[in-house]
């Protein structure tokens, strides 16, 4: 008997579908796995095709036909996944499992709302699974260690955007004073707008300071952007150092003279010679 | 009898409207912080749709009247500060004390030189506050070590700064000479003002050199300004890479001389030489 | 007798050709070094012209015989590379050995492709050779550390590029709906060139944001792009700095295990615990 | 007698003159370098207002009599300085010799060349000495810290950017080749500048590639110019760690156990606690 009380058969036919879907261990599951991220950046493909005008206008059913059929494709495979666990309700809430039905229901509300289609390109984040095919648990690692990183930066992070959303906010309300509604700065939130592009140095030049005033204190702005730089990148840097320098340092200290911050592949103490 | 010489119910009073504003323990300490914030906000809100002019047209004297009303509620919230503290005066220099008075200033300024108002969006620092309300503790010694890093290197920072204004000054003036009157290089001020733009790889593209010698010129100055940002930003990460070393300095005293700052590894006080 | 059978003479002629070609110890060798990085010079520098319209139109002629002069300069260097090597496959399937071959294929292709010879520009690659010439094996050293820095990164640097290709297809979807037709977000892909000229904060400016919506989202897709350009940054230092720790490893082997790689401060073999 | 054979009191005026000129310790010496720094100042602000064309208009003459007034003061102060020093020759080499004579030079030459005395401009650098009037002996060693850092990866650096001018050359060739002339790459050269404007993510938006291969092209171009930014930084921020270090630990060993890394402070030996 197992648990969800099913015959044994039909256990072992979910047990099967899993093995293909889930895992990339066989030649079925790898097989699945290739053709399924094969199937996943065509459908992308044929959301952008039909984004571009030239391209809707000819070939619009054509386009529309393939969205379904990638649709009701990763809808059967969504139920073949929701069946093949042992718990459903747990894949359902897992960020996979949102993925997997995010990328099916634009194509539905499509018929309600023309346009929502379009956010089926959330669907090359499934392409994230292509991880588990070529078996790169090493890339696995390092975007743990750069999450980890991130993560411990939080604060410092935070704390740091605050300081660039104050800045942003004043001078931005500056600027629509001295730049008047001439020259682009015609409200404070796009005085805002315009210190953004300004202190993050994109500079569009759409909206640009033509008083000297301005530039003035336009030029203070970018010269603060290009400083500032140097404040993330520092946190982050940091951050990696430490992890770096964490993971070759063991916390073992030695029997007989107590000496810390021995190798990993340290046998002997560094410094009294005593047996680790 | 109090310091200021008021009678204990007037003492006691103070004391309580103290614990209300300024601290958040209580739980009406921190109610009014969080219905400050949510003032502050609001009011800031104010002031930015004041200056987008289809609203501006049709709504002004709502507008004008929500200001006025959260000026005066924020001059009576300033007015009990001042009452509260032991000491008012230390209170109005304080950083805070400054931030408060000026969120308030702007609106009656406004009345003899129209257009001031929108410096009200100071108020925006007021928000600095909500650090207290959160016990974000965690946040303000983040904030430390950053402004510690930074301040640290104050020296350097200075150095560098002070060598971008001279290539700005003298590749503003260069470009003034090569580009001359056409393409926008009308002046060695407005040609320094591009050259800024361009070393802090902003760009805007409303001036932009034409002629082949003002574009070869032009690609060096972007080529140095995208190779020397490293000098700001190793600067903070070595501060921050030191502070960070700091921390792993034991705190740990020696028994003899009480002398601290010794290294993980050391098994003996660096100053007297007795075992730790 | 040597390898390939040829008489005597025929043999030392072509070590001959060797020591000149390939070496730069004798003054021959040095000379023809001086010569080649000259002529590949004055070769990049006639395509250059030859693409300015007001220069191709009057000098064509004179240009196009100068291309063909080094094209064949260039042939017979190639052939005499392949004649005085050992191994002419060797060579020729080496990165030097193509470089060569592809500076002079497209001058022959252009006889039936016009306009492929601007592909002469690869040429460019052969001064790489300067570095043999000025004897700078420090610069290769320097080099290797950086690609080694580089290489020992890859991992991280693909999982920060595959993050920021999904977030540009993504932002530009969203801009795509976001914006319309209008203001030049005409279809997916080049909303997502925009996306990705404002996320690496280059700022064209040819396409910009014109609803309050789509500049709302562009300053968030700013701040990002300004933010996370401190993760590449971070991870190459880290690899840097890691590299130059290792370095600070002493070259000391243990007297009875020959173990290396012992930090500075050891004073026993950490793998057998001999004493140093 | 002194060197140059003047009678003993021409003598004592040249040392007199030398100490005002050159040393800023007495009273007279101080007060000369801060009128000499605001006469800087002041002549700079004259070049870059006669630049602006509606003062020019009105106020030429003012300007010019303005500019041969500061000359000729500098004029003056250069021979006395020529005259006050021991070696005449080895000051007029010196880097400020240099400076100082090109800070006359230029309206002098504006006679028979009209438009160089913008070279005026030049006089900033004259302000360097400012660090001397200050006493800022703390800003020399923080430039020396950093020149140091630079120098140590002057060869870093060269390979860096050698790669990026073979990668503009490169892409900006295959650009003119797939955008053409239409949009602006009209030759190799102003594709190579367009390369660089993109690669350093300044972006103007003066050039832009139009077709759909040159936007995938240029997106290649901005992620590489957003990915490789962090190799100088790396390298710089790698050489400014390794400044630090260096600085907080002396080669200093033990002379019981031979033990190394020990602080500047440190008395005893943090292994062993002999005395060192």
């Amino acid at each position: 008997m197992n648990k969800l009380g099913a015959p044994a058969g039909a256990s072992r036919l979910r047990k099967k579908i899993h093995e293909v879907i889930f895992e990339a261990d066989t030649f079925a599951g790898k097989l699945f796995d290739v053709l399924l991220i094969i199937t996943i950046l065509l459908s992308v493909l044929v959301i952008m095709l039909e984004s571009i005008a030239s391209i809707r206008v000819n070939h619009l059913k054509a386009l529309r036909y393939a969205e379904w059929f990638f649709t009701i494709l990763f809808t059967i495979e969504y139920l073949f996944r929701l069946i093949s666990v042992q718990s459903p309700i747990y894949y359902a809430r897992s960020f996979f499992g949102l993925v997997d039905l995010f990328s099916i229901i634009p194509t539905y509300l499509s018929l309600f709302f023309p346009g929502t289609h379009y956010l089926l390109v959330i669907r090359t984040l499934r392409i994230l699974r292509v991880f588990r095919v070529l078996k790169l648990v090493k890339y696995l690692s390092e975007a743990q260690t750069l999450g980890r990183a991130i993560r411990a930066s939080t604060h410092k992070i935070f704390v740091f955007l605050y300081t660039v959303v104050i800045m942003v906010i004043i001078v931005g309300s500056l600027m629509y004073l001295v730049e008047g509604e001439k020259s682009g700065f015609t409200s404070i939130p796009r005085s805002i707008y315009w210190a953004i592009v300004t202190l993050t140095t994109v500079g569009y030049g759409d909206i640009a300071p033509a008083t000297v005033l301005g530039q003035a204190l336009a030029s203070v702005v970018m010269i603060l952007g290009y400083g500032i730089i140097a404040v993330p990148t520092g946190i982050v840097t940091t951050e990696l150092v430490r992890d770096e320098r964490n993971k070759q340092i063991t916390t073992q200290s030695c029997p007989n003279c107590s000496a810390e911050g021995h190798d990993y592949d340290a046998l002997f103490c560094k410094y009294c010679g005593t047996r680790l």
